[in-house]
């Protein structure tokens, strides 16, 4: 049974039951479908998003709405009566409704919040406390605790009694009476000990918390090196104040990669899909960063200005401008990507920046070398075929655009590579030095390398 | 108690217990730190690490070993005594062992599966003949499953008796005789069921399986959609082959990104880390692409050589083809990323060409005209303030560069955003089509562009 077979039934036969508009039959048809299917229902159904949701057991619609994008989910809350939104919101796990709020305009965000019971506000109302992109955002209430001096018993009582309610019971949290979190309990644990040991005998001290400040990615992190599905949140005092699972991590990783992708792209970072990103706000986004590389590169036109009677004595020079930076520009493109994307992963800090300048220096040279001596090569070539070209001196302009590549090659590899170090130095994102970025920068001085090495080989021959 | 204080002392202490040398202390130290802080102190004690490894519990060695990356494992299984090798290999779980093996040479996987117990070696050599990047590779076959017809007390016993061995017991797994998955079960509604319940009532048939074959990308989509904690792995038959658990998914997740990071820079993907990669290897994987662009850039000297008569005759025009080539290079660059990061996390498809298309040519449009009005203004102002630059033609000029702009812009965003879905079409990788792929391709073009718009403005008057 692949999925995609599945999913094309489940298509079909929703649209043969729509169009019944028989209530209970719509409502057995949703609640008898995985989640993830009625989820891309309403992808492919988008009229008929506000009536799938509603027409389902409302905890299962709050699972849904929570996989939803946002943009479908400002649609679903803008059709449904208040009632069953007030419904759904309470339903919702704190962080994913914490999450949905948070896109949307204070007024609404205020309208909203009225809708919850008390105790769903205050959890609410503190999450929304939390920067955004730290683990206060992330965590949810809903887990179970037991304390030090409990027996497996009475921890089974616990379980029994609290976990209709809770997120995960994968972990249980311990906690001794002034609500510090004492160790973290495995349910399998708890499973295979006998029923009259005591919590204190099962536990290890050797729990792993996060910070309810710390940063969203450092927390995928931990995730990542410490095999876990739950991990508890704690204030500055040891409290404990909630848990964050896993699942969640996922969303947090793809976040990262799209708002890295987003600025090594030379745009701002934006929440919405692509196709559902109002076009001004689309323009708006891009705009800025491609205003700042065109002034950038209007200084590209004073350098050439400044060796505009070098040009007009020798055209030939003008030929292999754009060759020139456009090797700089790729050159610096790749060695900052790469850094970026290791420094992403965790593989190199600010601390190697030695050990990185020295391996760049020489792939820069390496890199120029071949890309030179095709260079020369290529010009060689060209004057044997058509010997009238570059004439007499095809040897000198051949060494000048040689030698000019080494350098601007070497050049790039070195800004690229040092520019996202620079910037993390300075608590900066390094994903900001994206590929135009670095492209223009070395565009500039790409420029002034190639001149002066125009100088060197052809004074007194050309200029 | 933060990660950072709490390491500090690990270090400190680790560096005080190594120098005694007594074996005991070295081992109870070990026993007694988070698998993390492990983790960490090998990579700060690299010297150390296969004698930490040897000096821990084999089970919590295991834990270790599966989080260090390659450079280091391999470093240390160097260092390790065969036996010693044997056990750490037989203790690791499955599937990151297969993902270890799979990084050696041919002849070294050889020798090392000679070591394992005939289970495992069976259980390896499976894995091993499924393709790189498939579920396959992920799946481990440590966890429980039980009968339809088992009771819930059984399946308590089942649990007991095999919880030790599996990777998870969040979740149980319900088999026929056929050993067909029936079903999944949480472990949480087995305690809370009443012991003489059968399976058969516990269990809804809403289970959402991965096929052995399935992309991991795919598997990642998956779990993000369904708010599990593992998914079963079943073969075309739906016979139950093993589980894949969330945490691998985190590692999946930061593999793709790096992987798409790297060809958008324009390198082949490397699997090492950054700083351990080989110089001569790093070189290799970066010209390949370098030359590539290389080659093509080669044409731009060629397309100006043609409009070379023009230039001598109007060496004002060579001042602004970096400008020019450039502007389109970055709208080019900004829009590819954007489509390839919108196609990563699936909110475009292919089938949305006509879409993007429309939006593309509309934002070209926009962000062509802002810097064709910067372009113009800037000459407009030059001239005022020296007006012998441009002479009397500066506004010719300024209307060559402006519209020159316009299209360019259009052509730049229209080519990245056109690209990456054609490559989709075609079968290929979208991230081929990097920034410095789509600038090079838009450089040439660019200036048949820009000397088309001069033919228009300056014939007569400068040409």
């Amino acid at each position: 049974m692949s999925l995609e077979e599945e999913h094309i039934s489940v298509q079909e036969e929703f649209e043969q039951i729509i169009l019944t508009e028989d209530k209970l039959k719509i409502r057995d048809f949703l609640n008898n479908q995985n989640i993830s299917d009625v989820a891309e229902l309403i992808a492919e159904n988008p009229d008929y998003d506000s009536q799938i949701i509603a027409n389902m057991a409302i905890h299962r619609a709050a699972m849904v709405f929570k996989i939803l994008d946002v943009t479908t989910q400002k649609d679903i809350i803008k059709q449904l009566p208040a009632t069953k939104t007030a419904e759904l919101l309470n339903e919702l796990p704190a962080d994913d409704r914490t999450d949905f709020l948070e896109e949307l305009p204070r007024s609404t965000i205020r309208d909203l919040i009225k809708l919850l019971d008390p105790d769903e506000r205050k959890v609410t109302l503190a999450m929304l406390g939390y920067p955004e992109d730290s683990v206060g955002r992330l965590m949810t209430p809903e887990y179970v605790y037991v304390y030090e001096h409990n027996s497996v018993a009475e921890v089974f009582e616990t379980v029994r009694k609290y976990a209709r309610g809770s997120e995960t019971i994968d972990v249980i949290y311990v906690i001794n009476e002034a609500g510090e979190l004492v160790d973290d309990l495995r349910i399998r644990d708890v499973i295979l000990a006998a029923p009259d040991k005591k919590v204190d005998d099962l536990i290890d001290g050797r729990v792993i918390t996060l910070n309810v400040h710390d940063d969203q990615e450092h927390a995928s992190q931990v995730f990542k090196m410490n095999n876990r599905v739950a991990l508890p949140v704690v204030d500055d005092n040891d409290i404990l104040l909630g848990i964050v699972t896993i699942d969640d991590m996922l969303w947090v990783a793809d976040e990262e990669f799209s708002e890295d992708m987003q600025k090594m792209g030379g745009t701002e970072a934006f929440e919405e899909p692509y196709l559902d990103i109002p076009l001004l706000k689309l323009f708006k986004k891009r705009v800025g960063w491609l205003i700042i590389l065109f002034l950038g590169e209007l200084l590209t036109a004073s350098v050439m200005r400044y060796f505009e009677d070098e040009i007009a004595k020798a055209v030939v020079l003008a030929l292999f401008v754009p060759l020139i930076i456009s090797s700089g520009g790729n050159s610096g493109s790749q060695a900052s990507t790469l850094i970026i994307q290791a420094m992403a992963v965790g593989e190199i800090t600010i601390a190697d920046w030695w050990r990185v300048m020295r391996r760049e220096i020489i792939s820069g040279l390496l890199l120029g070398s071949v890309l030179g001596i095709i260079g020369f090569i290529r010009i060689a070539i060209w004057h044997s075929v058509f010997p009238d070209i570059y004439g007499d001196y095809w040897m000198p302009i051949g060494f000048t655009v040689g030698f000019s590549l080494i350098g601007i090659v070497l050049w790039g590899t070195l800004t690229g590579s040092m520019l996202p170090l620079l910037l993390k130095r300075c608590g900066a994102d390094p994903a900001v030095s994206s590929a135009p970025f670095v492209a223009t920068l070395v565009d500039v001085t790409g420029l002034v390398i190639y001149f002066s090495f125009a100088y060197l080989f052809l004074q007194g021959i050309l200029l």
